[in-house]
């Protein structure tokens, strides 16, 4: 981003180095739009075929995660689930005796 | 929260105080969601009466900043879109000659 | 919101009407800041007892779906990790053979 | 996207199909993030290089807006802020005689 030494001061601004910037933000918020459409495109693509696109969105937040974080907090998730009673398998031995 | 000594536990937990957790955060979230309601209520009479609930919702924001830096944010607005020939007053001047 | 056939208008707009408008939709977000902020106190109680937030939080979104929905869901996110070999129990049968 | 009729199935799901999905959607939020980093990086130079950020996001979000919507919501708006006394200009005036 070069000032350039005769560039036009408006205000105390260089004119051309602020058109710059404001021009190159919009020139990658359009490139990342478009990527996001794409995003939606596959999804959109992935539930004509019959798949269920809630729980593709699962696993892709499931595969950010780290393998031995994920598991323990499947492993917590299930010890308070149990606790509550909300563990179909574990309905009667969860649950206030 | 008190843990209770003979509070039954299951997988370590004791369940009546997760249980007294999930039900405070549960109650409390029914409550703000009602205000949440109610707020949209006072926007929607709002509207039915005519008014701009978009410039209602920027004075609302206006509102809850500083009234000085409110005014320092805005002058130097105007100075980027004068440098950048988006104000309509200035436009001759603002423009590159 | 009655109109007050008597309150003063600037620039065609009634100005008590504005102003309580404006005066309702303060005091309820108030109010909603005020609960926000009990949740997140429940929450560092929890925490400050041991509790994973995070597990509780994953409860209080599950308890808000419909439990067959939530068994559907849970039902095909086994199916797709399985697919994918990203069960650990069926780590074998899922993979490419 | 094609389904590939000899395609392995595991529980009823083309399994190399769901793996096809999966890889396209992180490959292009791999991209998407990319791009998310150089704005942020264009905003970081634009501030080390003296210019205020708020004020440059603003400008990006005005010339999102129709120009003819902009003058207008600009116009309800001063026309409110009038009414409230808001408007320094005009305090006088706006606030009740």
């Amino acid at each position: 981003m070069n000032k350039g030494h005769n560039s036009k001061k408006v205000g105390g601004v260089a004119v051309d180095q602020l058109k710059s910037i404001i021009a190159r933000v919009e020139k990658l918020e359009a490139e990342k739009a478009g990527i996001a459409a794409d995003i939606r495109d596959v999804f959109a693509e992935a539930k004509g075929n019959g798949y269920c696109t809630k729980a593709i969105r699962t696993i892709l937040k499931m595969r950010k995660q780290d393998a031995s974080e994920r598991e323990e907090q499947e492993n917590i998730l299930d010890v308070y689930l149990n606790a509550l009673g909300m563990l179909p398998l574990f309905e009667g031995e969860g649950e206030a005796a």
